[in-house]
Order: C-alpha cells, then sequence, then structure tokens
C-alpha cells in the first residue's frame, strides 16, 4: 500500500468530520472513511445512539455503506478510522482482507492492533489531538454510552 | 454456561430454520439465535443478498435485531449459528463478551474457532447434517455469492 503522509491526514479529517457529526447528534463520536486506489469510496459513523444499532459501529457502518465490493477492491482499500478497531471492526478488516488500516488515536481504546498486525494487516497510528479530544469529550459526559459500546458494565 | 444437549438441537433449529427463510429468499443460507437464561431473545440471518449488505452476517443480524442489550445480557447468553463464524461475527462475539457459541457445522468453513477459544469462549459444535446440506446447495448453485460472503475473488 503507498502511504503518504498529507493523503493520511487528508483522509482521517473526513473521518473526523464524521466522529464530529455523530456528537452534534447526540452520538458516539467515532467516523471512518474507506479510501480505494487514491478515491473516497464511503463514509460512516458509530450510530449507536441515532439507529439504536449494535453492529454499526464507524467502521462497520463505514464498509456498509459502500455497498458489496469486489473482493480486489478491498484488497487494494485504505480504512481510516478515528480510533482504534474494536473486535468486531477489526474482525471485518480480517474478513475482507482490508490490508492497510489508518488510526485517529489509540490512546482511549487499544485492543486488536496485535490481532490485526499479526494476520498482515498494516497498522498505522497517527495519535491525532483531535480525534482524542472528542473521545476525552464523550468519555466525561457519558462514560455509561461508551461502556455499552465496547461491552463493558457501566 | 449450563449446556444441555436437547436444547441446543432445539435453538440450532431455530436458527436452521432462519438460514433455510434466507435460502429461500435467494440469499445465504446461515442462520442465528441469541439465547438469554433459557429464552431466545432474537433470530437472524445472512442478508447480503436481501438487503444488499456486508455487515449483516446470521450472527450480526441477529444480534442487531435483538438491540440494546446491557453487558450483563450478552455475557449470559449463548449464540447458536448454523456455520462456523467469520471473522468478523467472531469478533463480534469478543467485543459483547458472548462466552458460549454452539455451531452446526464447520466442514464448510471454519476460520476463528482457536482465535475465540483463544479468548475463552465456548465454542461446541454440533456437527449438523442439514447446516452442511444447506451450505454445499450454495456453493454448489452459487459459488460466487460464497466466495463474496467471505471476501474471497471469484
Amino acid at each position: 500500500m503507498r502511504s503518504n503522509a498529507d493523503d493520511d491526514r487528508r483522509w482521517l479529517a473526513v473521518a473526523l468530520e464524521q466522529a464530529q457529526i455523530g456528537w452534534d447528534e447526540g452520538g458516539i463520536p467515532i467516523g471512518a472513511a474507506l479510501v480505494h486506489d487514491g478515491e473516497l469510496v464511503s463514509v460512516g459513523r458509530n450510530r449507536r445512539v441515532q439507529q439504536g444499532s449494535v453492529i454499526r459501529h464507524g467502521e462497520t457502518d463505514c464498509l456498509e455503506n459502500a455497498g458489496r465490493l469486489t473482493a480486489r477492491t478491498y484488497q487494494a482499500s485504505v480504512l481510516y478510522t478515528t480510533l482504534s478497531p474494536c473486535f468486531m471492526c477489526a474482525g471485518t478488516v480480517l474478513l475482507y482482507r482490508i490490508p492497510r488500516i489508518v488510526v485517529g488515536e489509540n490512546r482511549t481504546f487499544e485492543t486488536s492492533e496485535e490481532l490485526l498486525r499479526s494476520h498482515g494487516v498494516q497498522v498505522d497510528v497517527l495519535d491525532d489531538v483531535e480525534c482524542h479530544t472528542l473521545m476525552q469529550r464523550l468519555l466525561g459526559d457519558k462514560p455509561g454510552l461508551w461502556n455499552e459500546d465496547i461491552g463493558v458494565e457501566p
């Protein structure tokens, strides 16, 4: 996978915009963007609050919004996400053999990066302050909602 | 987790009914059922064809249909599925810390059982002939559709 720092910041900003929209909707501020061959395919954001969904995290919502793609397309794509993926989203990356993910931050949450790397996925963490700040607002204001999203008892 | 062979066959039959409905709809014949404390919570089936969904496998559709549950509920539930889970569905089981899954068959497909067991999930495989027969019909009639569902190039 080609990797260009300017492109990565640009696409992460698209994912971050989704996270901000989610926050403004009263939801969990995690967003994602799928990029194939330098072109944006789809965006997504966590929809737990907005749709009562337990499977539409930022990454899975983004992939769902992309629709049915060929295996070849997934295998030449990069998934941008504002937060390090949970096991569900990491498993989705493994299912579709997406070869690279770019993570906004992993200080708030990190559980699957070793699994992803053990399967050959390139995981690049940008340690982005804005991604982190949004999550810290969630943890401060709505800790129960965050715990629900990661299957933890409040 | 309590485990009773008659109960397991009974709940697997509920998941298998979903798989059969999916097949009759022209879809991928994989179904699931979520059981909490001996009571059926929800059922689901693969919706790739029916809804153009890339994230609604049998297991994830079932969990989505259950709605927002408490962490405590997931952690006292059993997920029945007609086919051994892909990484996405296994990751969802890990996210919500579902402690036990019962699998109809794993002869057609098996990729995540080691991962699940390494995280303490009890995986019981019933080696059910009817679950296997439905999948063999899919592989015979629509191999491209199955490959798409598991991210493999036709």
